[in-house]
């Protein structure tokens, strides 16, 4: 199954606002559409952001391809539809500098990047196994924050699609996946895909982690990235950071699984990044509150980032 | 108001379940019922547990003063009702040793106690006014976790007495109150307590803590403690732990209030505690979960624990 796909025309996504209690496809046929299923996280995850915002850059060209004017302001509108994740305003601007050769050409360019991704998660679960085996020995328990399965990719996952790996190779011992408040992705969206897996596991509010790690329960932590800067610092879903101190302080891996996609050399460090704030209605509904949507881990705690053509040892000196 | 105490005959509370939506009392006036309240955590809070133990065990005397048998296994059953807090047996135990005086002299101790933490609720926040003063400048803007207002003692509170008495000195410049999943005790109560004092103050999911640490939007991390062992060790609500590794990679004051009823000469470290185990339905409706309600801060990460005698700098070698 994939979470988005081109079909007959128009976008297809799978609703994640409706799991895990409904498995509903949204179809996207409009460029509103498209933004408005970005902005409200129907579809989300860094690298499926980046195939959304390529399919809605050749749904633009294809229903406005004789308004040029329009054309260009319904790619901005899809660029800077969120923020944080680099993928998004990539996927579209790859997919845009297709625009001079026409809709075809467009939508040629948004299947590549979404077939990339695709292989990018093949690649990315066969490299992460294999170095969890090795920094963790045999059978290791994992933790992971948010959700990083197909459902953020187009299939398979990135953090997620490790896990998945190790799980067929029977080289894991269990999972702990932290609910990931305030949208709580991982209590439903990992949460579903590990039971469909078959993958044994255990939901934890999210300030639990680090405890969890100090009393023994984890052997690592592994998860994913909405951009990683030039300099190793890794931005990603709120929470991250914790996890990561966590891990310092019990002296465990903290590996993080992200796509080239994500990789962000034009960004020095996470101080410049825009850390979209999702405002206080995800939080509460009565009192002020403050939602940064993402944080910011120092590369120096982050032991190593897997993508789809390289581990690199940020615990070793090497360089993003 | 108080949020514990002895009328007519029963014990009454403020159901900590129902707010913020109401404010509804609970009138106590058999054993099982004040076993229940503590279990379902209706009462809550250390020095209230403690109240509300001496307070159960004055009942238990006075309905089963002529069952000897009866009786010991009530006060056995009020002071296990929750394992973690100190406070809980402690108050129970106390209280019981009164009975070989009669029903009225368990009584008296049990007011006794009472008494004695609204005393210390009052001699807390003065004392830790002033260290917060020393440690930050003048109007600091504190993060804190879980409830440590009136409705976690009797009155005023620990932690939060604290923030309060910053208010009404006008040396306050804001307050984030981490949410504190599963059971929303920042979210729910202390926003209800901030809210009636008129402390302007944010709600933040708890995982954002350390991040809004390093952003810069936090001068100190203030909150209290379930048991302070001999070494120093903090037990206190789950995410209590991630938050002073976020204190600690900022360069920030991280201070524990509790009454010196919460510190426990008894216990020589964190590791040497049980810690309640909640179950996974407060957490997911649907899949297995890890839910510990508490966490171990080690005595490294604490800046200093104020009680109503003294300030512990345990940043300065100080021992409790």
């Amino acid at each position: 199954m994939r979470t988005i796909d081109w079909v007959d025309g128009a976008v297809e996504i799978i609703d994640q606002t409706a799991l895990p209690d409904e498995l509903r496809m949204l179809r996207l046929a409009t460029v509103a559409e498209v933004v408005e299923a970005i902005q409200s996280l129907s579809v989300r995850g860094a690298p499926a952001l980046g195939v959304a915002g390529a399919f809605g850059v050749a749904l633009a060209a294809r229903l406005h391809h004789a308004e040029p004017d329009r054309l260009a302001q319904a790619v901005r509108e899809i660029e800077t539809a969120r923020p944080t994740a680099v993928n998004l305003a990539r996927g579209a601007r790859r997919a845009a500098g297709k625009l001079p050769q026409g809709p075809t050409a467009v939508l040629a360019e948004a299947c590549a990047i979404r077939d990339e991704e695709i292989a990018a998660s093949e690649a990315m679960a066969a490299r992460g196994a294999d170095l969890m085996l090795e920094l963790c020995g045999d059978r290791p328990r994992l933790l992971t924050h948010c959700n990083t399965g197909g459902l953020a990719t187009v299939t398979i996952g990135t953090a997620l699609g490790v896990v998945g790996e190790l799980h067929r190779r029977s080289a894991l011992a269990g999972v702990i996946a932290s609910e990931t408040r305030p949208l709580l992705q991982g209590a439903r969206l990992t949460s579903w895909e590990l039971a469909r897996w078959g993958v044994e596991f255990r939901v934890a509010v999210d300030s639990a982690g680090p405890f969890l790690m100090a009393r023994g329960e984890v052997d690592a932590v592994i998860l994913g990235a909405d951009r990683i800067c030039a300099n190793g610092d890794v931005v990603n879903k709120i929470g991250t950071y914790a996890h990561a101190l966590g891990a310092r302080r019990s002296g465990l891996p903290f590996v993080v699984v992200a796509p080239e996609s994500t990789v962000d050399h034009d960004t020095p460090g996470g101080a410049a990044v825009d850390i979209e704030d999702r405002g206080a209605a995800e939080v509460s509904a009565t009192f002020a509150a403050a939602n940064p949507a993402f944080d910011v881990t120092p590369h120096d705690l982050v032991t190593a980032v897997v993508t789809e053509r390289r581990v690199i040892r940020l615990d070793r000196g090497e360089k993003v």
